[in-house]
């Protein structure tokens, strides 16, 4: 038997003796993180399969992962062989898991989970409908007990992230987080988010890839903060730093130890969708479930955070300026390049820019077909070798202290295809588009999304993924609250916050473009219909002057991006070696009818 | 005392003789309806104040009316002289009316409404708010009690809506409505909506103004349905019919009682926006709290549906010639015209075409600043005489037995000025822009509204009404369920549904422009990125051409122009007389960049 029909078989045994008839491993954390910690690699573990996402599903009888469109071949190739299938999620005939279970479990049965992983209004849901047919959900079952050689927490060392870079000091910010909860009702807040943990405290470490959160709960009121974390991870200097700003530390797993003696009268504000379901029987009435006060407050980027992303970007463009000029010196030499040395060749570049602290995420650099998966990471089996031709799409970013940032480039390296230019031109286009919107206080991202997408539409062309997602300040590279997506996200686009404008097109075996800046929301003018804000592009760097077919395009948008690349050239130049202003000079020559 | 003040005096003795502390008087019926017959006119009758939104609170101290920026005036002058004030809704320094009542009553007060005027989400928000803040809410208390001389619930009769223009016969549709629900487990439906009540039985009558609908309730299961109506309403032929499609009637007020008496077994579909909240206790475990399931039925027209509304356009384009050419000829004599007049003018002409029953709303004739009021309608008060110059903005509908209509036309009738033209050309960029959307299937309306708007918003220019509402068929003139507007509305835009396609833009003190056509639905095309859809513009009438300013228009945009007005030429033309014709030649002459 394979390890993984033994995992399998052990998580059964465990379902058998403490009555529970099926269970769901979903892929998070207690802080309903995206990105995980290897602690908390509880699905991998069981089921072999590493997707980012997708969970897995385990009742007496049968066992699946649910995997979406991007992880159907590979989760049938993790998991062949052994007992667990794939539910291609996505698919119409594919069901959701509650209706999934209901529809083969029998009245009277139990789903057991680990209260920890599931948000509040999950839980409260799933409750709800397996309680309409006849059925429970037992929020103590802990399939991770299972794992006896389980990766301890992540020791890695908490530090203070100056306030010459965050702009505002952790009192300030616990003041306003508390005058926000406030408003709903509260009198202090407990803080899942790893990622709202960190902005509320100025504090980094390293405890998830690319993102340097510290793995903490924390809790504020108005008469000082707890914050629950791995002694381990304290040096002295930050023990007395969070004391100075009121704030003493538990360990991380007395957290909801710690929230059930607190006073009855008090009244704790959780986060319906970041915190875990298990508070709710652990606070009872003390709990007041609502949104994050921090989402806004941490999404709203302030002066010196703005400014700390422009000068983060300079370097950045500096980078991959070197960057690209070293990928075509050493295709123009004939020399191997591969998937994984593009890769590389950013990181070397980037982490020689001061402040640099680590990449933002993966690079994906996909060349040719592997262009095409849009979640595409190249690794020892995939690993392309690159050619003088074709396209290639690179999406990378950094962490600096300054900043984040997050860019993605198709460049052509050689003689690019009609097609390929008039697809690329028809992501510009909506790129453009929404590069240019101006738009009343108080849009959301899902009013402007069509915006980058109906030029696409107009040709029965389109793509999956959201346009835009917010990005954190030497924070995680994904944030709330905002987004620019089909999914209709009730918060508005405020001024401050920074998110990426990245739409593409994907033609499966053949190639991938995206075309993606971070943009930030700045006032644009007042009249007597109100408030307006428009994007100002933070990124700098040019987009591919052989791949635009002017033929599709208005002099408006040639207009943008003649534009955008006077701007490039502006703030890069005076960063550059010669021979590497002059190769800017060439990528950033004025686009006209034709020349192009 | 005056006899608002006498009658709100008598509405408190009532409050202090039942325990209430405050009652919400909603301009609704226990259908949730947007238009009112007389009978359900309460708030009128209580407050003095008419329009036709805005709910009157009130508690032993204060009465408000809530009312929306459309309203803040006439609010204020029908109260004047009352105990009753304006609450100036939209305002940010003005409450909520449930947050108001809890900051002002006591613990332990008691909100006293008629719970059939509120629907099942409201009612339970309400509930759980006031608990939250330990008041309670009472859903027996009847203000409408004190209306002595109260008008009696409409006694039109009831006719059959023939299938040959409904397309789909009452027994047909009775199945797809149980199958949907079905779906959400439920055995049976209670239906409140009175559009959906009419659609479901392919019955009219003429019970609410403009709005061909019976007052009823309808309950329908496998074994049959029951149609709670006025006796009185109903002839022999229609209680025949009804009995032919196995629909028993009972009186309009048994609907609660008998559904108390349903087995406990049953489950009884209701909809959580649009049933009362009463239903809630009468129904206990038997509810099954969901969506509409005929709302979709009947957004989605069938094909002989949209011939027939084809057809109806036709006749309504030649109505709307006949009467635009007769206030131009009226203007040229130097007659007098009013704003009335043009009212009556399309009525005329319309009620003279084959299939009229009535006009689908009342006819928004705005000349001048008047065109700026975005819910204007003359009044003899108000009544403006037309001039030879300016704009005039005409906003008009007709209910014909096979279709529904609705456009605006904003027209010169002399010297357009240069701001006019330009506001008028902004407006039409995102008519257009609009009307030529491609879209993938899932797609909702909020996504497309920003089509509409972006041109206006780049010139910090923006109207506040929505920019598309659904369209009955020989029905309400506004349905759901889809819509095209700022707000988040989670039904996707599907074939066969029509919907307005109206920007605007509104000067207020100098004029108001709104060109709206109607559009269906329609599939475009499938590629391998799934189905798309996009618009068929149905309404056949030129926009004004002495209004638009070509040098703020693309090619596209001009060609689109061209286009329609060769099919209203096309359409119109073997329908009119010689004269007629000519007029309208010359109004859909080419546009190009010389003529304008």
């Amino acid at each position: 038997m394979n390890v993984i029909d033994e995992r399998i078989g052990l998580l059964r045994d465990k379902m058998r003796a403490e009555g529970v008839d099926a269970t769901i491993i979903p892929q998070t954390d207690p802080h309903q993180s995206e990105y995980l910690a290897d602690h908390w690699q509880v699905r991998r573990w069981l089921s072999g399969f590493t997707g980012s996402a997708g969970a897995l599903v385990v009742t007496l009888d049968n066992a699946y992962v649910w995997a979406d469109s991007r992880y159907w071949l590979q989760a049938a190739a993790q998991l062949q062989g052994t007992c667990v299938s794939v539910m291609e999620e996505g698919k119409p005939e594919t069901p959701d898991i509650l209706p999934y279970l209901i529809s083969v479990l029998p009245k009277g049965a139990t789903v057991g989970v680990d209260g920890m992983l599931f948000n509040i209004d999950v839980t409260r849901s799933m409750e709800s409908d397996l309680k309409a047919h006849g059925m429970n959900l037992k929020v103590d079952f802990d399939p991770a007990d299972l794992w006896t050689d389980r990766p301890a927490l992540p020791q890695d060392k908490v530090f203070v992230h100056d306030v010459k870079y965050a702009g505002e000091d952790a009192r300030s910010k616990i003041q306003k987080i508390l005058a926000e909860a406030e408003e709903q009702g509260a009198s202090s807040v407990f803080i899942s988010d790893l990622a709202e943990v960190a902005w509320a405290l100025n504090i980094r470490s390293r405890d998830v890839e690319s993102n340097p959160v510290v793995m903490a709960f924390l809790y504020v009121a108005a008469d000082g903060g707890v914050l629950f974390v791995d002694a381990a991870k304290l040096t002295e200097e930050v023990r007395n730093y969070l004391a100075d700003n009121g704030v003493e530390t538990l360990p991380y797993g007395e957290a909801l130890r710690f929230l059930g003696t607190l006073p009855q009268e008090a009244r704790v504000l959780v986060s319906r969708t970041q915190s875990a379901g298990a508070l709710e029987p652990v606070l009872g009435s003390r709990m007041v479930a609502g949104t994050s006060p921090v989402a806004m407050l941490k999404g709203m980027k302030n002066d010196v955070q703005v400014e700390g992303v422009r000068a983060a970007m300079v370097r950045d463009g500096v980078a991959l300026v070197k960057s690209v000029m070293e990928i075509e010196r050493t295709l123009a030499a004939g020399d191997e390049l591969t998937e994984m040395d593009v890769a590389d060749i950013l990181t070397k570049h980037r982490s020689a820019q001061a402040l640099y602290f680590d990449q933002s995420f993966d690079t994906i650099a996909g060349y040719g077909p592997h262009g095409a998966i849009v979640h595409y990471s190249a690794n020892e089996e995939t690993n392309s070798r690159i050619y003088p031709e074709g396209l290639l799409l690179i999406d990378s970013g950094a962490n600096y202290l300054d900043g984040t940032t997050d860019i993605t480039r198709t460049i052509s390296l050689g003689n690019p295809t009609n097609a390929q230019r008039h697809d690329f031109t028809l992501v510009m286009k909506g790129h453009i588009s929404l590069a240019e919107a101006i738009f009343p206080r108080g849009t959301r991202g899902a009013q402007l999304d069509a915006l980058a997408r109906i030029n696409l539409w107009k040709e029965g062309l389109s793509y999956l993924h959201g346009t835009g997602h917010g990005v954190g300040h030497f924070l995680n590279v994904h944030e709330g609250p905002q987004s620019i997506r089909l999914n209709e996200n009730p918060t508005p686009l405020m001024p401050g916050m920074i998110t990426s404008n990245e739409p593409g097109l994907y033609r499966e075996g053949e190639y991938g473009i995206r075309c993606e800046n971070l943009v930030l929301t700045v006032p644009a003018f007042t009249t007597d219909f109100g408030d307006f804000y428009r994007f100002e592009t933070l990124t700098l760097f040019p987009f591919d002057l052989t791949l635009f077919d002017t033929a599709l395009m208005t002099d408006g948008e040639i207009d943008w991006l003649n534009a955008y690349h006077a701007t490039v050239r502006e703030r890069l130049l005076p960063h550059l070696e010669p021979a590497e202003q002059e190769w800017l000079i060439a990528k950033t020559v004025e686009l006209t009818r034709d020349n192009a």
